[in-house]
């Protein structure tokens, strides 16, 4: 899929999943929770009733890549890449771009294997099993990324080195909130360098059919500069979009907060709702179905229901 | 603006903000401060009420690049470079050594807006903001004079990279300061580092216009070994740089505070001021139009309060 | 040794013990112990008492690379190959791959012999010197790699690099754990690489006796992509592995702990037994020749006690 | 001074200051103090009184490259070396290697003067600025190298690379125990790296003059191969002279101890010296001549003294 489509579908899926994440982050931010919290599917679905409760999160990173993983065994209609080697062909290995998007988008899947994992244990090590599995993700990306650079044109080197750049940065990221899991100032870096990431995939996108209407020229090193001047400038629509986010998102908090005030009986319905399903273990204060990440220590879990009992409550 | 002048202008601004960030940081150390205080523009300027607070940092980060991209695109007079690309060569994109350094600039601008948001905010994060904008300018700044140095002549490549270093040592300062933002030694290094990266840029401007009257030579290689020998020499008249300058702010220092205790009367003008203005939320304890930095705790609030009250007071 | 056997032996011994470390790992949580026990070798071995408590894993370090040293130099029979310099010969240096090996399994014996030292003395530095020591292996393990690949195939410098990889990350990790020896993650994270560490050395010797019958060619980059893909494999093959080990742990603990509860008599007779054996230190309240590797500070023996007293006991 | 003569010096100055400091440090270890004491020169010295407090280590690090610059402007005698510009000759600059060396006995010669200076201040910032100043001088000892690599032979850069490695390493645990002064491990790495360090600029030496009569070889693999295995040994042999020197300062610490013991009236003498001398500030408690290098806190120091009145003085 080393064509436009092939970049566009996980850029754009990339793009929503940072979009989500910002969002995420952002109402956090604003009801100064101090661990993020995953919004759950219903637990009715289409009539059925899940068995183990599942984030949106978690069945988009299943989703996409696996609609992905298809496409690239049988895309374009009639082509079947399944297969790795060819006996008939003493080149032996054959289709080694699929296999290396198959087995990035598998790690994708993984880690959205792990968040359903994690999200029915609900045991101290949740947190830490999510993080670890997107930073594995997100390394994979990376060193798969450094060996697709081989045998690439010029022109496309720089071009995926600076996509490895901010895959390496949010593994790392990642890889840092394993420890310190409920740190505002990662959150935010790791959604800035999803967006970046993600604009980044469309502006590669933009080099298979460029706007100007001519191509990239490898031999000029006049574009291959612009690709850093480019890049730079994408690490600032990163910031605009994140800023956006966070903004639309403080207007639906302001109203959503001040719709509630007026209804008024929003405490009581909660209180009602958890205890006719206790045994589901929700995170009664809020309401929704949304389920409290917390972290190992049990000191946390005291500092949570404080926040809750003391912080929050009165805010809503 | 490969000229030397197009590196005398970034240079000598550096130098003034290094040497400006360096006394700032000398009379905080001498006062024995653990916030670093940004003065702030007088609130009535050319007979104009200010809207917001502004320090005179952020007003020189947005006004000297707002200057240098202006010479970018029409300096000498006559030109005009301010296009991207040029339609009617196949050649496609123009002018990027122009690009490039007007993107450096606009990440200076872009630190500065940082800091007058930060500034009229007064939250907990406005620090790491300001921190973070900084960081992310010196980044983008690396990230540049990597993709700067190639298609350069072989002299070119170390005298630039020399340039990278501290400037990424900067970069990682200022991103550890993001979440260690009171740290004396950390300031200092800060301090040492801009003080290295303007010396070095004006000493690229002798490589213009040499004092030696003849030209460095590529093709040999004791004139590239010298590069690195210079740069060691560098480093200690950063650190020279440093010293004098804490000297100075020393003798200033104890100068101003042997005066304040002749006068006497300065504590209770101090009183006097913050309780006329109390809505500008001035750090009414220094009497200046000095705002505190605070940090995100409310521990370290009350440790600032400790410190006025306790500290600093009976020395002034 | 550059050759299938040669590959497999090492391959072999690592994996063993992985395998033994990640099982070890997995009881240290599953009884939620704060620090890693190392069992002990009986103290009446053939009849013969031992002078020093030996650990199992002390001897296999030293007995496994003692046996490789004596093979590199004697293996096929009838070869001699322990000299250095040949004085006839002006190339002065030969069997340089031999030296390397030997080298690599020299230090895996050197920290056999910390372990032993450190258990013999049981200080508060005893985990950061066996620490110390691995951490010391698997640099060097990762620097004779580097200069291994020099003067190798195009096929081989990818297949190296995969392997310096997780050996640095593994050095890294145990260099951390010189500061930090209590803290589950990293055991995990430790566990983990040394299977893919040790499963990536077995992939090593398939290249030499290929499954496909076909030999790996070095022009082909195809070939060489897929030494990248299977490397991530290998990443999900190592985490496979891991979770197997865990489960069986976790049967196996669940029944050891259901037997020990009918038979009831458990923490009497550990307590028996540490009086009569009080003067060999035994943790006692665990009634096996296990010991305890305590970190440095007094406070950490506290809360080890509270963990035996409080937490271990009522579960046994 | 690229010659036998050239390394030789450097070499073993490092080496006599490495056993020195890893004598030190066993010291400090053997009494359980928990900062590092530099034992000062007496005051009245040659019949003069010293102005300042001098540390032995000041004066070996100010005196030795002090000799060697000498050396390199005018040894062997009747050459003179000290100028750097050749204005007669087009290639303008002359002796780079002279004046690389000279800027690093220049480093060390700093080093030695911030000694000088925190030990006159005795100031809370005092250790860090030692640290600082010795982490540069191996900053610039490593980046001076690096450059020295250009245009040298195929077999000189993997030496000069592996002596980068070490000093590099150095650095940077300098650089940690700026903020982290009092680590004990970090102060067992220091020495052994130092001596690695001094025992592979032996091994340099021995590589103009070999053993075998047979000079080394760049265009032989092997030749290139065994450099790196002898660096492996190389730090083996730094943990057998670590080990030595721990050991015969056990002895003597010992023999000493038992000494004083005997003696008795330690504990008094020591309180009267210490009343007698209370200007100069003398950790009293010891009875020599040592300077306690304190860190920052006062709680710190609450510690120390809690050392001497406890821990320290029963054992004497």
């Amino acid at each position: 899929m080393g064509t436009f489509e092939g970049h566009l579908l996980p850029g754009l899926g990339l793009l929503m999943y940072a979009i989500y994440y910002s969002s995420l982050m952002s109402l956090a931010l604003l009801r100064k929770q101090r661990m993020l919290k995953h919004p759950l599917l219903p637990r009715k679905l289409l009539g059925c009733r899940l068995f183990l409760p599942v984030s949106y999160e978690a069945v988009v990173k299943v989703a996409i890549p696996a609609f992905a993983t298809v496409c690239e065994y049988y895309y374009p209609l009639g082509v079947n890449r399944l297969k790795m080697i060819d006996w008939k062909d003493p080149r032996l290995f054959v289709f080694k771009d699929n296999w290396e998007h198959v087995t990035m988008f598998g790690f994708f899947i993984l880690s959205g294997i792990a968040d359903i994992v994690s999200q029915a244990q609900r045991a101290p090590w949740s947190v830490k099993l999510e993080r670890a599995a997107e930073a594995l993700t997100f390394y994979v990306v990376a060193l798969l990324m450094i060996s697709h650079i081989e045998n690439k044109s010029v022109l496309e080197i720089p071009v995926h080195l600076l996509f490895v750049l901010p895959a390496f940065l949010l593994a790392l990221l990642l890889t840092v909130e394993i420890w310190v899991p409920d740190n505002a100032p990662l959150w935010v870096l790791k959604s800035w360098m999803a967006l970046v990431l993600s604009t980044w995939m469309l502006q590669i996108c933009e080099m298979y059919i460029p706007f100007t209407g001519q191509p990239w020229r490898a031999d000029n090193p006049t574009d291959l500069a612009f690709i850093t001047i480019f890049f730079c400038w994408h690490l600032v629509l990163g910031l605009t979009l994140l800023i956006t986010i966070y903004g639309l998102c403080s207007l639906w908090h302001h109203h959503y907060s001040s719709w509630t005030k007026t209804l008024g009986a929003r405490y009581q319905r909660c209180l009602t709702e958890s205890s006719s399903e206790e045994l589901e273990k929700q995170c009664g204060s809020c309401g929704t179905g949304w389920r409290c990440v917390g972290t190992a220590a049990v000191s946390s879990v005291h500092a949570h229901l404080g926040v809750h009992s003391t912080a929050l409550h009165p805010r809503i």
